[in-house]
């Protein structure tokens, strides 16, 4: 049934919903689901259904599945007939465990409604508790539980809730009444309201509503059950759910499945809590329980952030200084209980688990089993443990550790010894450092953001609203809420630094200022967290190279015992070709040579080249330039000795080395001594509409032979004199930039042929090289056939390949590249993951045909793909050889190229 | 024998060339060869052939084959072993029939040498006549001619053409020493000199030759045979021969043959003469006998242009109000062989031909026949009037019109109730009229020409040198010369107006100025030359529309009945719309919004819209441009009635329609009531680094979704309005540009269809559309199958497809693009003739993608290519819809559709 109906929904959904299984019941010990249905339930309902099936005590409910979704918005935003006679009947399964019924005056059934999609959305969706309360069972609800405060308390919790995410109250209203009666009454905490404060609320909630929607309240549970399974359904196309799906790459046409669940009340008094547990610890990967709770709390109370939360274990407790105690201590039995679960769970789905629990009468409860988020570090060390374990093997482990995430390890930590003026301490919730200015929205954080500055996102909380700003910032740092809130699963999913619940800070939105003691910090000055150690400290602090741990060698070791594809960097300065080494590159991808030139030592002699009036004055300046770049290479050939360095000649326009500013034109004039007005003359000569396809290129080799000239003299000099000191092979490869025709190889490679004639006849030695082209021009990629008749090896410029592909100038783009997001134009930006499709295709042709031409014809990528996961898994099924990326992504690309191999060969 | 050479040819050249034949001897009555062997034996080589096989009076020679001119270029610049044995051969033949020998003292047999290459190429290859002459069998050939001033004059003349064309010495050295002579003997006249004048001079020009190459003159026969044949061969790679061939887009792979004739004499005394006669009128294409002569001259002085030469008719004299003697009258007994050479040519050929004839005493020689280079005018009477005449098919009459000449035939001439100053008159060499700027040099004229300014070419002759400019000007004025002539005969061939032989002017290339009579005119001032009657005239003078002959209707009748491709126009003007619909335009393929914004009516609306902060601003100003728009679309629509008219929504990027310099923005500032700083920055925010990629095209309509939901407004209410008031269908056609992925239509396809709905529903009544795409990015191109979804036709955007396929920018590519021409690079321009390996395979794809979808896709192509024949050609191959070109292009655009289909039946 469960395959049919997978079935069905690839193709589309089905128009007559009548004979299909559209609702999965499950209880303890036995269901209608299973983890394997993740597609059709959701994660959510899998788990649900998975850990009813072993025995754990889970609530009964049911799962309406993503199917229901799709047919929903495939049909107008209707249900198929079936569905109702579904849910009546899954609902009495649940009355029938329960022993409650869903309505009833004297013994009424509350259900819980979620959202579950297939890919966790932590905080996306809705939900809605207690549903299934009225103004008659709410008085049920209290003669049952004896508790009337309780029940009303839930009641208004309900409606607050309902109204809000099902009827559309904004819940500020709710908060206000809440307030005044607080302030009347002399009331400072909720736990301070009686029943009868409750009941007054209740009242109060529901006029508003009347007021609001001109409408009472609804009474009847089943009208209430089916607005809120309406509201999960419209909430897979909110705002929040389209920016989070588009940023984490989701499609929307997964769709969410509904979970409908008996409740269970950690909020009924002191032998009731609620928490959330994860099977080792998310930030260190260490193999021991973590995890916090609230005693008399209902369940969104923890993740929500606004109670400080307290541990689960003694040693947790007091490995964080907490005068809290732990439930270890609290709530013994039930702990122990808890501890098994974790053993079970971990050994079941063998990774770390996130589990939602509660506590209700010193019963426990599990509400939610999730593979766990986890710092880059941790997934590393849960990986590499995880296989001394034996619980998984090693291509599992590598498929275990996201790629991108290695950034977070990668990337340099604040200097130990640097003096750091700390301003205060929150919770260390994501690690990593990071400097920037105060910004306080998530908005003005992605304008500067966009603009190249960096910024720290600065919260008293964050919501799901703030994830745009989230994503830009450097880092975040909040002011309430614990290890688990919403600033720090999100922060550590997205790999940003982040200090959480720094108490001590007090943020006034209005006046745009930051308060720590005395000391007043306004927004827009530079402040550093460290996410680390969850220090906040005033301005910027210096940075030093991270510390990679040994599981992370163990990991990449693997990784390169499975890999293919080979990782090369994009590098030109001796720094970057060292790093990138040590990171394990292998061999140079890309340098860039025209970066050699801004140096001030040369920019001048760069500059007279290219104001020269003809080629005696252009090779004189070029004359000069000689030996700085023969010394770049000679440094290169030596940091990478062994390895393949492939150099592209000349790319940009010259003009692109020109002065801008008027006074700086005069400067070089001076110094060039060279004519003002002819400088200026030559600034507009140079001058293009569209620089991006202008005199660039291999473009300037043909109309310029002498630059190229000098360029391949400076190589081979370098791999001569290089070559003579080492015992190890200097392995030269020259790239011809944008090349749209074989012609311009052939010319350009006779011309480099006989400059390496020469310097091997001038120096009596020789070296092998190659000569070949970039491949960046949709055009080249066509020919690529005839194109691999003279180039030896092709390097994909996806960058460039993107550009013409899509006519979109990366410059240009940001003026409507968000909007082309926000209206599902393109699910990722293209110059971040390669356009499969598109740029994608054209990689594919010249791939082949430029094989058909040459079998043995190397290829690789040099864009800043080569150090997107994506895109390298992408590189592996199309057959290159290698990417090239920054030195800091190397990691990432030598994992992303494992994870292809392993992915290929499952 | 012929045809296995032809393959192995194909195959690439020989690398042993022992038994293969290169040699094909002819005589009159007899020869290896024939017309069909062209490819082998050049255009000269095989129509020598031809002629001698039908028994004309051709002297003896024989042809060396354009293979081993291949096999030359493909072996280091050396020769098969077999070539010496069958040269002497072919030799042996010439001597036996002519009855003198070769190097022999008393009766020498002199020969020339002269390139023949597969396709006419008019003054771009070298010649060498009289050799075999030396010191001593020049006193053998004044023994036998009993004239030693003859012998001398033909001995100096070898001498000179040899040194220059062979031996490289600048041919000024000798005519110094000519002039100095005279100057020294009181001599004005060549005629004048005696042949001891003669003897002396070829005593100097040999030693000018010893003295530059440290050599004597070649005295063996032999050694001058094999020196001027490598000549040849060495001209097919000269610049003038190459830049000849990149014009006219010939392969450098077909080669030149070599064709050694014996010499016949036409100045051998007054009973001796060369002209050039044509079978038809070149010029008007009249079937009368046309043509010039020269008595006692040598077979280059008529095309040099040199002396002005005589016609060969009383008809042709008196037509021309000539007071020189018509050949008619001078030698009536060889006139009449000469006119039934002429009915035997084109018979057998059925084409007009021009032939190159010689007289030596009394004796006709016919030295060329090949098909006469006409006026479009000439080819269009000519092609019609040989169906009529049952030559040939209406299908050969198509082929047999070159459509880019018709250019000639379509724009306007001088109006005739225009004032015209004239200055002085010239032989009407090349019809047409044009205005421009005197240059006196070619390079200048290419340059002025290059910025956009018109120029009229001046010079006392042209030379193949001159080639470049005379394309780049408007018009070509020479003051030497007959309508033979160098500059008239290339003219003709380019379309470009041209008057010859204009001798009242005197031109001084040192002060840059231009004389007639009294009246001094600077280089830099206008005149206009009316090629039609010969007239130069003062200034700019206007012009009106073009009269079509009956002739070009018929044969765009006939076109019209054979072509498959439809043809349409582009115009946004009611003016340019009119023009291409009595032009034959079956529709607007283009309607370029955009065009219609610059109105200084509107233009300020415009720029209020761009300036406007906000959605309600922006909605505001273009409410304003609706009338306009709207009224815009009833005219086209009713122009256009019974047609599709395609509308493209707005295309470039919004900057464009600001203001540029800081006094006008003021001004618009002030205008639309804006603040200056405020419009200042709008257009620092619009700046953009490359906007041909930028924020333009449905970029636009995705981020203002309002302006294109005006113009879709404009454009059904318009269609509406004109609907009701027409029997017509109305068909418009939008076009969304600039798409990359299905979605942008997908988005815009519904808005439109939204505003459809929204006016039919106002307006009570409906009419059909469709919405389409441009293909203009490879994206959208590899797409194409997704897209075709959405979009109801696909309309080739090659302009921009050809800048990002190739990556170039076509403002910014003058810069490169002639080095790339130069360096062989590129063939054509791609911007003007499609780029059929890279951009073609792009349109193929993407017809052959959106076909796979759409089975009945309209398909055209809109860019600057839909007029040029050769790119009409491929859209007929690639089985596109139609073609749209500018108005002027739409009978260009008919004949090479038709073209196509005959090529294709064919």
């Amino acid at each position: 049934m469960s395959l049919s109906s997978q079935k069905s929904k690839a193709n589309g959904a089905p128009m007559n919903g009548s004979s299909e299984k559209w609702v999965y019941s499950f209880a303890a010990g036995a269901s209608d689901g299973s983890a394997e249905m993740r597609n059709l339930l959701g994660g959510k309902g899998a788990n649900l259904a998975e850990m009813s099936n072993m025995g754990l005590p889970v609530p009964p409910g049911f799962t309406i599945t993503t199917d229901l979704c799709t047919y929903y918005y495939a049909n107008s935003e209707t249900y198929p007939d079936a569905l109702d006679g579904q849910v009546e009947a899954a609902l009495k399964a649940i009355e029938a465990d329960v022993g409650a019924v869903f309505g009833d005056t004297d013994n009424p059934l509350l259900v819980s409604v979620r959202s579950g999609a297939r890919a966790s959305m932590p905080g996306m969706m809705d939900t809605v508790l207690n549903l299934g309360l009225n103004d008659v069972t709410v008085a049920g609800l209290a003669e049952r539980s004896g508790d009337a405060r309780f029940a009303f308390d839930s009641y208004r919790r309900f409606i607050q809730m309902y109204s809000d995410v099902v009827l559309g109250v904004d819940h500020y209203m709710f908060e206000e009444v809440l307030e005044q009666h607080k302030l009347d009454n002399g009331l400072i905490l909720d736990t301070d309201l009686s029943a009868d404060d409750w009941r007054s609320i209740v009242a109060q909630y529901k006029a508003i509503v009347e007021r609001e929607l001109n409408m009472p309240f609804p009474q009847d549970p089943r009208e209430q059950l089916w607005g809120a399974i309406g509201a999960v359904f419209g909430s897979w196309i909110n705002q929040r759910a389209v920016t989070y799906r588009r940023l984490q790459n989701i499609p929307a046409e997964w769709g969410t499945a509904v979970n409908v669940q008996a409740m269970v009340f950690g909020n009924m008094g002191d032998d009731c809590a609620t928490g959330v547990a994860f099977t080792r610890d998310p930030s260190t990967g260490e193999n021991i329980f973590y995890g916090e709770y609230l005693v008399n709390a209902q369940g969104e109370d923890v993740v929500a952030g606004i109670r400080t939360p307290q541990h689960l274990t003694i040693a947790g407790k007091e490995r964080n200084g907490s005068d809290l105690p732990a439930m270890e201590e609290v709530m013994p039995d039930v702990f122990k209980q808890l501890a098994g679960v974790r053993e079970t769970l971990e050994a079941h789905y063998k990774d770390m688990q996130d589990i939602e629990f509660t506590v209700q009468s010193n019963k426990l409860y599990i509400l939610q089993t999730r593979s766990g988020k986890r710092t880059a570090a941790a997934a590393v060390r849960i990986a590499v443990e995880m296989v001394a374990d034996g619980l998984i093997s090693q291509p599992d482990a590598i498929l275990r550790v996201e790629p991108g995430q290695l950034d977070q390890l990668l990337h340099p930590r604040l200097d130990p010894d640097a003096a750091r003026n700390v301003l205060s301490k929150g919770l260390p919730a994501s690690p990593g450092a990071a400097s920037g200015q105060i910004v306080l929205s998530a908005d003005l954080a992605e304008d500067l953001a966009r603009k190249g500055e960096d910024v720290i996102l600065v919260r008293i909380e964050t919501s799901p609203e703030d994830i745009n700003g989230m994503h830009a910032a450097q880092g975040i740092l909040t002011t309430r809420g614990g290890m688990t809130s919403h600033a720090a699963v999100v922060a550590r999913g997205m790999g940003r630094p982040c200090v959480a619940g720094a108490g001590e800070i007090n943020v006034d939105y209005d006046k745009g200022q930051v308060r720590v003691g005395d000391r007043t910090l306004a927004a827009g000055d530079q402040i550093t967290i460290d996410g680390a150690t969850g220090e906040i400290i005033d301005g910027k602090v210096p940075t030093i190279e991270p510390d990679l741990s040994d599981d992370f060698a163990k990991l990449m070791e693997w990784a390169d015992g499975i890999r293919r594809l080979k990782v090369r960097t994009n590098a030109e300065t001796p720094v970057d070709a060292r790093t990138a080494r040590d990171f394990g590159a292998e061999g140079i991808g890309l340098c860039r040579t025209e970066h050699m030139f801004f140096d001030p030592e040369r920019i001048v002699a760069v500059r007279r080249m290219i104001l020269a009036e003809d080629v005696t004055g252009r090779r004189a300046a070029l004359d000069e330039l000689l030996p700085y770049q023969r010394q770049d290479f000679v440094e290169l050939f030596t940091i990478m000795s062994g390895l393949p360095v492939t150099i592209r000649l000349l790319d940009p326009p010259l003009h692109e080395f020109l002065p801008k500013s008027d006074e700086e034109i005069r400067e070089v004039a001076r110094a060039a001594g060279s004519d003002l007005a002819m400088m200026q003359d030559r600034a507009v000569q140079l001058y293009e509409s569209n620089p991006m396809l202008g005199h660039r290129g291999c473009r300037l080799g043909i109309t310029y032979p002498e630059i190229y000239e000098i360029q391949a003299r400076a190589i081979f000099e370098a791999a001569v004199l290089v070559a003579k000191d080492s015992d190890e092979t200097v392995l030269p490869e020259i790239m011809i930039p944008l090349a749209a025709t074989r012609k311009e190889i052939d010319i350009l490679k006779e011309r480099i042929d006989q400059v390496a004639e020469a310097v091997f006849s001038e120096s009596g030695s020789r070296v092998a090289y190659q000569v070949g082209t970039m491949i960046e021009l949709p055009r080249a990629a066509l020919r690529a056939g005839e194109i691999a008749e003279s180039a030896e090896f092709f390097s994909f410029g996806t960058n460039d390949l993107t550009q013409t592909t899509f006519g979109i100038s990366r410059d240009d783009a940001s003026n409507f590249l968000n909007d082309y997001a926000h209206q599902g134009i393109i699910d990722v930006d293209p110059f971040v993951s390669i356009d499969v499709d598109g740029v994608g295709e054209l990689v594919s042709i010249a791939a082949e045909r430029g094989r058909a031409t040459r079998a043995d014809i190397k290829l690789g990528i040099c864009g800043e793909h080569g150090g997107d996961p994506a895109s390298v898994k992408f590189c592996d099924r199309s057959g290159l050889d290698y990417v090239s990326c920054s030195p800091y992504r190397v990691p990432i690309a030598r994992l992303a190229a494992a994870q292809a191999s392993v992915e290929a060969d499952g």
